[in-house]
Order: structure tokens, then sequence, then C-alpha cells
């Protein structure tokens, strides 16, 4: 790529979107990250995704305020629901939050409109959710028909491509992909239920996932967990 | 209808979407109406959207609170950008908040899965807003084929449907379904730049379309202007 192209990816300072970022800065993308402040149940990731948007090279990061607690519907932001422990399941998990990434994409939208970039990332994954029917693949590209009629460049005939390059990998592909990238994944939290020093719970499906991902890769776990040996 | 379907009406306070609302009623949906705090100019127009829900007979009115000044672009929410003063013209205007339909949708989205509505009302308008590339019939059609790939329930095959009755109608045609609706449109706003008392400055875009509306349709207009004869 000969001039620098703007991407907005969306961090949310989990293993997958530290990925992503990484990709894109190695692709040469001049990246621009968003995260939302949209009432999970700690505001911890928050902070390691300004920490990650930092160490891993981005032009900027923005952090939107968004409500999403007035609906309620998911463990992640009603606070009366449960998180459930780990399991293997193929249904739609109750931490699936209705709607969250075709929210995220349309703020990812607005913003790469204003900025006038083309491309916007997201670390969504097929194969470790495919309980959430917006982590698929016809999800993604059903937003960016959609997305390509809601905008101005759209309509003026410059395509905004939506990028989800984890979409067909393992969990343990993905860390082999990032540490050939250089991410030091100690610095990226995945739990649904991290304390406010950061650890993780080590018993959530995300932190589940997780840790089977480095088992699959051969790695060593580099995360933090509350409990001493999860 | 036998047994009353749920409904996510957009809900803004001003005449098209009180039209929608009530034209929603009047098919026998039970309304839940969803309204933004998105850093508009004035907050008036949301004690409007909050009277019109009652009035109406809305079984439910809720305010997400969302933040669009984060990325500016529009001078609705950039409070640097002046609004300008009516003028035909085919361009996109500077009033275009960038993806500001496909966010709204996406919440009403959400709220529809949590509540297992089937049915989303929005008041866009292709003929009044042509040069708002997410006013147009083909966004509207992206957005519900995306909408039932990113939801729980168009995954088990119960298709959402996104309502825009309004799309092909002029202001005056609005208008005139309204009254027969027995809308009060002294009670909407839409005016861009409101004074705290909800007078309307008679200037803006907003203004010029609807003033135009009631002469068109031979009806006095009933609007509170902030000039005496603008």
């Amino acid at each position: 790529m000969s001039e620098a192209k703007k991407a907005v990816v969306l961090l949310s300072g989990g293993l997958d979107s530290a990925t992503i970022l990484a990709s894109a800065v190695a692709q040469g993308f001049h990246c621009y990250c968003l995260s939302f402040d949209y009432g999970q149940r700690h505001d911890t990731e928050l902070k390691f995704a300004r920490n990650l948007a930092r160490e891993l090279g981005a032009k900027e990061h923005r952090i939107a305020k968004i409500d999403l607690t007035v609906f309620g519907g998911s463990a992640l932001t009603d606070h009366n629901l449960e998180v459930p422990d780990f399991a293997e399941h193929g249904d739609i998990p109750i931490t699936y939050v209705p709607a969250r990434n075709t929210i995220f994409l349309s703020f990812a939208l607005a913003w790469a409109e204003v900025l006038g970039a083309l491309d916007v990332f997201i670390g969504v994954n097929a194969v470790d959710y495919s309980g959430y029917p917006d982590c698929r693949p016809e999800f993604v590209s059903a937003f960016s028909v959609m997305a390509n009629l809601a905008t101005r460049r759209g309509v003026e005939g410059e395509a905004l491509s939506i990028h989800a390059p984890l979409m067909h990998l393992k969990k343990d592909e993905i860390i082999k992909k990032g540490l050939a990238l250089g991410i030091d994944y100690s610095r990226t939290v995945s739990c649904y239920q991290l304390n406010d020093e950061g650890a993780a719970c080590g018993r959530c499906d995300s932190c589940g996932l997780r840790r089977e991902g480095f088992v699959a890769a051969g790695i060593p776990d580099p995360t933090r967990y509350q409990l001493s040996n999860p």
C-alpha cells in the first residue's frame, strides 16, 4: 500500500480484537480504534483496550458511551442475570447481547464516514461463537451490503469493506497469528466477569475458550486468573 | 388482528414519527416507543416524544442515551457547525448525521429481540429527504435482510419486518393521514433548532418542509414559531 489508508477497528480489549488490530496495523492501515462503554459488568476491559491501542500503534482510540442496559436481556448487561459457567452448547447463550454487533458496527460505520475510512475491522468468529447469530459470515456480508446503502460514500460509489479476518479461525490459530504479530496476550482480557484488578474468573465461556486455545496452541497461558488453578 | 402484536416504534417527537405511531396503534399493535438522547442541540423534542407516546396510546416509552457527538460531522450534533437555512438541494445536507438511522434501527432491533416483537416502525421518507442515503427504500430493505440474520428470532425463522409507511408520501399526504388518525400536530416538533420553550426557528430545512406541507394540505399550520411571521 503506497498511501496509508484509514481503518476503524472495533477494539474490546480482548484476545480477538487485539489480534485484528495488530493485523490491520501490519497491513499498513492507520487504525482508529473504537470501544464502547455499554454498561458491561466491569470497565476494566476499557483500560486494557486503551493500553492495547497505544501499544499496538493505533492512531487514535475513542470510547463511545451507549446505554445497552436500557433493554436488558443479557447476562452481560443485566446485572440480575448470572453469567453461566463454561459449557459446550449449540444454543444461543444468555451472554449474547441482543443486536450488539449490529450496534457496534453501526457506530463504526458512522465514524468511518466522518473519517473518510473505507475499511472496518471486527474480530467476530464463527468457530467459537456459533451460538451468536451476529458472529456468522452471512451476517457480516449482509451488514456490508446495508452499510454501502446507508452512507454518503456508499452512495457516491466508494465501497466500504467490513473485514472479519478471524471468522473461520480456531482460537489456537488466532493465538498463533497474534504471537507472530508480536502480541503480548497477557495485555488482553477475555473474561465476562473480570475483577477490578483485571484478573479472569477462569469459569465463564469466554475464559474456557481462551484457556483451551492456549492449550491447543501449545503455548503457556499468560492470563491472570482469580483462582490459583482454574 | 386477533391477538395484539408488539411493535417497536422509533419516536423523535416530530410530525413524521407521531404519524407512524398513531398509524401503528390504529393497526392494533402494542407500541413500544424508543427515542434517543444523542447529543442533539436541544432535548425539548424528548419532552414532546414523551407526551406523544402517552397521548397516542403507546404501551411504553424508553429513551436510550447514546453519544453521537463522539464523532462529530453533522450540524445536528457538532455544535461548532451552523444549521443552514431551508433551501432546495439534491446533495447530502450538513444536517445529515452519519449512519444515524442505522444506529437507531440497530437499537430498535435490540429492543425488539428482548420484547419478542417482530415489527419495527420508522418514519423515514424518501420524498423530502432524498439527500439522506439512509432514508431510501433500498436502505430499509437491506437493513431488514441484515436484521433477520443478526438476531435470535431471525435465525429461528421468524421474520422481522421493518415498516416505513411514510417512505413514498409527500409531507401534505403525511399530514392528512395523521389528521385522519386524530393527531394534534401542535403537539409535535420538527425544527432542528427549537428553543427551550419548544418554539420552532421557521428557517431550517425541517421547518421549511413542514411549513410547505401544511400549505400544500390546505391546513392551518399549528406550529409555534420563534418569529412572528416566518
